[in-house]
């Protein structure tokens, strides 16, 4: 493929993505990077970190919601002046480097974020959980055995909620698997709640899937403890009134166009510090002044 | 078909209905037993009356979270007596008679508390709501060309919003149609909520279609008031820890069996009187002293 498709077909990819996290889908980025370096037909190290650079730039500004793109990007994008004056094909690997060294940092502070996130599950608990975060499953991964239980959430309208039921029946975890409808009950049933985040906002609320702010609402009526697992590659400097939610196609919704009904489908919701006991990165435990004190 | 098989079917009609709120189930369960005591083969009223109170309380048990049923067939129930003793005509006349006429009292108190609860609704508002209510659907018919406009929920596993959806078109009422998981970002950009019940409880709270509670919970948070609407036909002596949660078939939530994970479908949930500012019913307004202050 030439490097124009690779970068046409890239963007394509990123901005289409329902599937993939928000620290996925970043990494994703990285990698589209890589390839895209290694195909473009440069005559000199300035030509090539111009295309780069322009290319992550699109790339970051195709997903607006995600802080993690953003800073990944701009971690990457901070490399590139190095790049410039170097022979060509110097230039090319110290790009391909740089863009696999932060996909590397990112694949580690999720690690890191995800064995603070299991150190809170104590053996014998009840997880609920809405959606899916790479960071909890890596987190159930290092908890097999321990008899620990998930109640997980089906996540319309794209159902990840079935794809992390496959993983947690691999893995061999006891799980409940309920309508988004149910959360308030089985809020009541579990030891704690523990979510992802696509970006966590400068005053400490968490933009994640619609329906997390839900389940937090639930768990603070319930008692329990709420948590938001997510790397601070995560964090953004964008507030709650600043932040842009996107709305996806309302085709997802497997329902009929009428006259008068207007179908929506924001994929994001703001669970407010309020209702977060805590957020859990690669750097441990955080809560805030903002954050409410634990159940 | 003959009375035996009409007793029969009529069991299995009402035990497996999902789309009847427990008012339109209950006069079906009265409709139900005016064919069968029309068909039922009695040498005398006696016969009558045993062969009619078995199928009422077969009825009655065949759906134990919906108060509306016992309390119309007990209404019904209570007129028995008064047959023994007749002529067999008179007495199958009196039966028939006295069920339409309970059916009629029920239609009645929804067309009462409808109107009581359209008057909640200015001019230009919006309302929130979950499921679908007969009572909150017969309140939009009363409002067309005042400018209301609703958001109204997918409702899974069945979809009741699409029936809803169909009927908002219809009426010509400006209508947002989310899922279930948008109820907390929608909740915030709306003037009102208002449901249905299937059962209002002894201490206030409410039984609905799940995720009714959480509605309930984004609407306190959002500082906006909560209404449950429903005929006092529809109170049961029961209170919140007493009441059996009926589940249904898992099979409703088109989820493929894995091992380790158990499909839940949990059709109702109890919003608490904390969350409810005031029900409503044929007899207007009330809020009682466990209700949530207005808003």
């Amino acid at each position: 493929m030439d490097a124009l498709e690779l970068c046409r077909q890239g963007l394509e990819e990123v901005a289409s993505d329902r599937r993939r996290g928000a620290s996925q889908l970043a990494r994703r980025c990285l990698a589209i990077i890589v390839d895209y370096a290694r195909a473009y037909p440069a005559k000199d190290s300035h030509a090539l970190a111009e295309a780069v650079q322009k290319l992550s730039l699109d790339l970051r500004d195709a997903r607006p919601s995600m802080a993690a793109l953003r800073n990944l990007l701009d971690n990457f994008l901070a490399s590139l002046p190095q790049v410039r004056g170097q022979p060509i094909e110097l230039a090319r690997t110290a790009v391909i480097r740089s863009a696999n060294e932060v996909a590397e940092q990112s694949r580690q502070a999720v690690i890191d974020a995800s064995r603070h996130t299991a150190a809170l599950i104590d053996e014998g608990r009840t997880v609920i959980t809405h959606s899916l975060s790479s960071t909890l499953l890596a987190a159930f991964r290092s908890l097999v055995g321990r008899r620990v239980r998930a109640v997980i959430t089906e996540s319309c309208p794209l159902r990840e909620g079935l794809v992390l039921a496959q993983e947690l029946s691999r893995l061999g975890i006891d799980t409940e698997y309920i309508t988004d409808a149910q959360i308030g009950l089985f809020a009541a049933h579990a030891d704690l709640a523990l979510v992802g985040a696509d970006t966590l906002l400068r005053d400490g609320s968490a933009v994640n899937k619609a329906g997390t702010y839900l389940l937090a609402l639930a768990a603070y009526d319930a008692g329990i403890p709420f948590y938001v697992c997510c790397e601070s590659f995560k964090f953004s400097d964008l507030s709650a009134g600043e932040v842009t939610l996107e709305q996806m196609a309302t085709s997802e919704l497997a329902a009929p166009q009428l006259p008068h009904v207007h179908l929506r489908n924001v994929y994001f919701d703001i669970t407010p510090a309020r209702l977060i006991t805590a957020v859990v990165t690669e750097h441990g435990v955080l809560a805030s002044s903002a954050n409410r004190s634990p159940s």
